[in-house]
């Protein structure tokens, strides 16, 4: 790798550290005697594991993958997938398709699925998409633990109607645990697969919610798996040096408490982009609590260079960074132009060396920043990344002392819509009218 | 529209009332006290467009916009168009383009040109996009105000080495006031646009930066400007609570000095995504000197309430939303599903009763949010909410006392990565290489 490190991927925490950012920076002295935390964090998780509270650190453990495998022999008769749901229903599903295929993939290739992803209740992404699929020659996933997600559900209805009338439903598949969704599923006989009770959305990628569409999508997901099992021996590892996910928190918290409330993840590969969306989610829905948590923030290199790298190095000193970087790109380029410092490099050396200017810009203003460095970006390294921020999640979660595994504080909106939908008049439900006193035309 | 309210569009800043959230929100003795910086900020934006120091200003009142509509005209044997730049010089384009179009636009319509934005030195984007296009039937535009934007140079490069093999190199516009692009424009020939000097990238969306490649997109430039010139005539009112632009500057002043930190644009519609980007750097960039600022966050609804909204509402209280939301969607659909509360209703009720559900919800909790509510979103009304952030983010400069006219903080990063690419070794030019101490292997 760039500096000659004698590791294929690993975390670095290098640039948090007293000896590169100064005062600001932690020292040995400040993690030993953190110990008491780390303990806390640590047993805590693996009690909750040991409970069988924490069913995304079993599922990687299943052994039947093949019921996956055979629903991409059983239905080949489709040219297009889509998948419906919300938040964790789907984000993971999307990050692995997306951090394999690239953005571009249902352009590329004319002879491989294309893949939709009807993730919100805008009436206009529901048009464009049912403009380009032939729902005759649709598979389709609703995903949704509960089984009664709204915009899920309001999709859903919608295309089963359409699907009804050209007599071609048999092509659904549903993903839930109960709800409309499982007495639907049952009714109409469709094919069902289970979320496990124990699995909150968020961190259920590696469950049913994710593995059935993407087996279907052409994904490694034994490759996923065996990534995630991996990271998991490592974040079994008692000792903070050793364990990467215990490390990577340790080192959010301390700076949380330094007044860092922002966390930044900055991948220099567009296919991360989903990634960090996922990321997104859990950071902020497992730990926004009780007015704790970090917000997290993605920005990706290196064009964010030229939109938000301005604000970390010279606004608020109130981010904390993270960079993703992959050493090899799936394609390069050589640049030709005689005469100019680019000449005869590769496009992919820029990109990595804009990416050690910025680490390098950072460090020099004492920004605490963190790198995990991948060889490549494929199924493998992508299960150790997703199991490794699960796991980082569930101990930060323990150390600032809340539950990470529930949003109570999401259903008080809900209910309001609902009583809109179901007739209540605004006046009655909505307190906070805008009042015309503090309207501006515009 | 919802309430009732008598305007077709307006920016509402009710929920961060002292009526509405209580003690933490403002009252009309809280803005009448900050007369002085009102005052200051308006007088400093008014004087700067006087001493034609703020080009974004004059630029909309370009009479000459026939130069734009005549390219659409002398370039027509194309099916792609591509758009190279960085930042400032190509975030305008997109959004406009995504904004009008809605994100699905290149697989949707097999009779209208397909458009392309290459916008980072990821060379596995230039390779998707190179999969996709026919560089003999593509419309090129560079895109860089110095005309030595290091990713954009190698793009270029790269393609344009593609393209002279394939004899093809008639169809390049460059966008540029100097450097090396403006010196291949005249050796080859290329059509060339200048930039004007005093507008800055990202304040240049409404100058031959977005105008030239939005009018081959098929984009109303002219319902774009219109929007822009009415929003002018609101922004240069001195009245505050007439002038929605310093309104909304004034109410995030006074939050960031109450400790929010971080502003969330919350648009109800997929197709201001980009817009939200867009801001993101406006706002970022503008604004982010001397340890000032404020950091912006995008976030769309409805589909964030099931991944940030727990954040919002019960972590830290930092946070300052701002929701854009649409009346009338493009494209509608009612939902069928007896005995559910969903039966009957449009889907874009749905989101929009979400919208309202989640500002309910955040005024409950004491957490300022304002809303931009727009009838309709088109060339005219965006045109309008471009304008209008342009000039919050310059009155908002003044008020925080800070230069929003430049980016001084991203030099140092890139010298490293010029340095880097010249050869000198990483050992000389880091000083914070990682340390095998800190690193843990994944």
């Amino acid at each position: 790798m760039y500096y000659g490190v004698d590791m294929t991927n690993y975390f670095d925490y290098t640039n948090t550290t007293e000896e590169k950012i100064g005062i600001k920076g932690v020292s040995l002295k400040d993690i030993e005697v953190m110990e008491d935390t780390i303990n806390r964090a640590y047993n805590g998780v693996i009690n909750k594991y040991k409970n069988k509270e924490l069913g995304f650190m079993d599922i990687i453990y299943d052994e039947n993958l093949n019921k996956y495998y055979d629903l991409s022999k059983y239905y080949t008769d489709y040219e297009y997938i889509v998948v419906i749901g919300m938040g964790g229903s789907i984000l993971g599903t999307q990050m692995v398709y997306e951090g394999i295929n690239g953005m571009y993939s249902n352009e590329i290739n004319s002879n491989t699925k294309k893949v939709y992803f009807l993730d919100n209740s805008d009436p206009e992404k529901l048009y464009g998409i049912l403009k380009i699929v032939d729902l005759k020659k649709t598979l389709l996933f609703i995903v949704s633990k509960s089984g009664n997600t709204v915009e899920t559900l309001a999709n859903f209805f919608i295309i089963k109607e359409k699907m009804d009338k050209l007599g071609c439903n048999n092509n659904t598949i549903i993903i839930s645990s109960g709800g409309i969704l499982k007495d639907i599923a049952e009714k109409e006989g469709y094919m069902l697969f289970d979320v496990p009770e124990n699995v909150e959305g968020r961190f259920s990628v590696l469950s049913s919610v994710g593995l059935a569409p993407m087996s279907c999508m052409g994904i490694d997901i034994m490759g996923l798996i065996k990534g995630a099992r991996d990271m998991d021996k490592l974040c079994k590892n008692e000792d903070v040096f050793k364990n990467p996910a215990l490390m990577y928190a340790l080192i959010h918290y301390i700076f949380l408490n330094r007044g860092k409330n922002i966390s930044v993840l900055m991948p220099y590969i567009e296919r991360l982009h989903k990634f960090g969306m996922w990321y997104r989610q859990l950071w902020a829905e497992s730990l926004g609590k009780d007015g704790k948590g970090q917000t997290p923030i993605i920005s990706t290199g290196a064009k964010d260079q030229h939109s938000q790298l301005q604000l970390y190095l010279d606004g608020p000193k109130d981010k904390i960074i993270t960079f993703l970087n992959v050493e090899k790109f799936k394609e390069d380029f050589i640049i030709k132009c005689p005469n100019h410092y680019l000449d005869n490099h590769k496009l992919s050396k820029l990109i990595n060396f804009e990416q050690l200017g910025t680490e390098e810009a950072l460090t020099s203003k004492g920004i605490p920043n963190t790198s995990i460095v991948l060889e490549e970006l494929n199924e493998y390294s992508l299960g150790k990344l997703i199991y490794m921020y699960e796991m980082g999640t569930a101990f930060m979660g323990e150390m600032i002392r809340i539950n990470a595994f529930n949003q109570p504080a999401v259903e008080e909106g809900k209910k309001i819509t609902r009583k809109l939908l179901e007739g209540k008049s605004i006046e009655n439900m909505v307190k906070n009218k805008p009042n015309e006193k503090y309207l501006i035309e515009i």
